[in-house]
This record gives C-alpha cells, structure tokens and sequence, in this order.
C-alpha cells in the first residue's frame, strides 16, 4: 500500500483513548475551519504501541487490526471499536469523518463516557450521519480493517510513540502534549505557530519536555 | 540543607556524559556572556537517574555521591569524577567553574577524550585555574561529595530525567534537546526564546518531541 503524501494536508495521528489527542483533534479542526489549514485525521494505537509483544515499536508483531473484537482489555477492546466505527463514519465524507471523531471524542472526555456500542451510537446520532449507511459501512469489516492497517502501519513506519502526533506537510512530526483545551481561534494559531517554529528551528529541536 | 531561589538565576542541569547536555551548557554559556543572562550550573546523574535500584526516579535510593571512586562501570566512574573536579574547580570563582565546565565539555565532545584523570588535568589547564588549588580542593573529599548531594537531590525533587534541563526563574522547567551547537548570540537568543515561549505557553504544552 502507497501513499503519496499531499504537500498541503497536516497528518494527525490519534487514538480515542488519548485526552491529549482529544485537544490535538479539536486544535485541528479549530486551524481547518478557521484558519483554512488542511488536516487529515489517522489513527495510532496506544495499545499496540506500548504492547509487550512490540518491543520495537517500528517492527510491532502485534496488530490492533489483527484482534478479534470483544477480546483483549478494555482498552483494547474500546480502541479498536471506535477506530472501526471512525472508518465507517469517514465514508460518509470527510466533514462525517471530523463530526463523528469530535462527538466521540466529547463523549469520552467532556461527558466520560466510556467507548462502548451505546456511545458509539450516540456519536453517529450527534454527528447527524446516516445510521443505517454507517451500520452497513461498519459491517464491511474487512475494509474498516483494512484501512485501520493502513494507519497503524504508516505510524509505525514513522515510529509514533504517542498522540497527538502531527506531520506537517514537509514531513517535520512531533508528539504535541498540551493540558488546556484550545478552541479559540487566534489562541489556536498562536499554538501552532510556536509548535511548527519548534519544529523548524535551525537549531534542531528534537525534544522540549517538562520533568512530572 | 535549604537553598533559596534567586528569582533572576536560571538553572541548568547536566551531566558530562551527555552530547545534548554540552550543547546546553554552551548555549547558556553564550547567553550569560552576551545577553547578560544568569545561569547557575548543577549536576544531574543519568547514571542515577537510569540505575535498575531507582524505579521512581524522584525517589532513588542509589545515589552516585555515595559510591567509592574507581568502582562501578564506565559511565558511572567518569561521570562521578568529572562532577567532583566540576566541584573542586567551582572552589576558585563562577568563571572558573564554567571555564572548566566548557573546557572538560569540549574535549570530551570536541575531541572525542575519554573523561579520565588526564583529560580532568587538561580541562584544569585549558581553563586557567590554579592547579596546586584544584588539588587541594578535590582532595577534600567530603565537601565535594557534599556539593553534589545537593545538586543530586534537588534534581530529584524536581524530577529532571534528562539533560540538559532548565529551571526558569519562575520555576518553569523543561528539558531541552538540540542537535545543532549554537554560539552565534542572535541564534541563541531565537533558540532561548523560543524554549521561554513553550514553557509560557497559555495551552500549558507539557512535551514536544519528535519520533525517533
């Protein structure tokens, strides 16, 4: 499977499970909507990215993509579900796509819930998609996997070890960790704009990181 | 042993066996003398702070200011030696201490030495300091050994798990990796003000790091 990267559009590798990717998600969509910038929404698995059976996360042996549902871990198991529903909700059009990712994402976090079948249902419900096209989309289990691979395997190819990871259209990419969520446009852009000076720094940054 | 913070001096933490910990030092060393900036140098262990008998890292229990000299593997013998010298060599004035500091730095990562009991008497000559007082001072064991504790504990109080970190007057603190020297004074600035501008950040950035 080849991707050619398209000079314009910002990677954002995330996973549900992540409340700093939730930000990194609503960061993006503030810049696209407001700022006219161009994201594309990816999935990076913090499961299979910390799991024993990887222990070099470039050359993971074990697959999210690969799991039965209903097994494994309750992160496992949410994960997988809400990356599988993503991909279906992402049928219905990119616009669906960033709808449904924000609605789970907000009932994850703004509201707890957890990622179960309900929350998913409620997402495509809050997302305003078309339920029985997203049910038969969501069926289709072999390409929602399939396209769920493809994401997983470009995050590893680029050794993503956490999320929000962007990929700026030059291919500079940072994990980006904030703790205040940022939906105000001009505030939006001032984040941007010292994340990507960081990044293209003659100095060559490579890591700005608080001790916990 | 209670040190009260100088609400001008910002603080630098490094250990000698690290690349990005030199580039650091040297950046702080251009903006101390060139932008009247005010550093104080302290010494953190990696040693330490990556030792299997240390899995909290904020509280160890080995401690490298409390292993003999000449025992232990490489790393943990030069770095123990290296910060005692730093210590005895600090014993005749600040500039003193950085001269040596920059001078041990730079064999080591200029000219590829090993940080042995020679090049600890070459760094003492490059910088100018008295060596007959140099030897007086490192053979007061006890108070070198001292000395160190206190950087030792106040990096782990704080946390620090890799140098070089910097502790902002304001009591910001990050640590900050680069992979290009820097000692052209308007770039250090730029690189400076950057790091000062992520920390301040009002979205509360807690990492940026790239993949590797």
């Amino acid at each position: 499977m080849t991707t050619v990267a398209d000079a314009t559009v910002t990677e954002v590798f995330f996973d549900f499970l992540c409340p700093f990717a939730w930000r990194g998600v609503e960061l993006a969509d503030v810049l696209r909507r407001e700022r006219g910038l161009s994201f594309r929404l990816r999935h990076f698995s913090l499961v299979q990215g910390n799991h024993p059976e990887n222990p070099d996360r470039k050359a993971p042996t074990w697959w999210l993509h690969e799991q039965p549902q209903g097994e494994g871990g309750a992160h496992q198991q949410a994960s997988l579900r809400s990356f599988l529903a993503a991909g279906a909700a992402a049928e219905q059009g990119e616009e669906a796509g960033w709808a449904f990712t924000l609605a789970l994402f907000r009932a994850r976090f703004e509201r707890k819930a957890e990622l179960d079948e309900q929350t998913v249902q409620d997402a495509v419900r809050v997302a305003g998609l078309d339920p029985e096209r997203f049910a038969t989309d969501l069926a289709d289990e072999q390409a929602r996997r399939d396209a769920l691979a493809g994401d997983l395997r470009a995050s590893s190819a680029l050794g993503v070890f956490g999320t929000p990871t962007f990929v700026l259209p030059d291919g500079n990419a940072a994990y980006l960790r904030f703790s205040q969520l940022v939906r105000e446009a001009g505030q939006a852009e001032q984040l941007w704009n010292l994340y990507t000076e960081v990044l293209h720094s003659g100095a060559g940054i490579e890591t700005i990181k608080r001790p916990r």
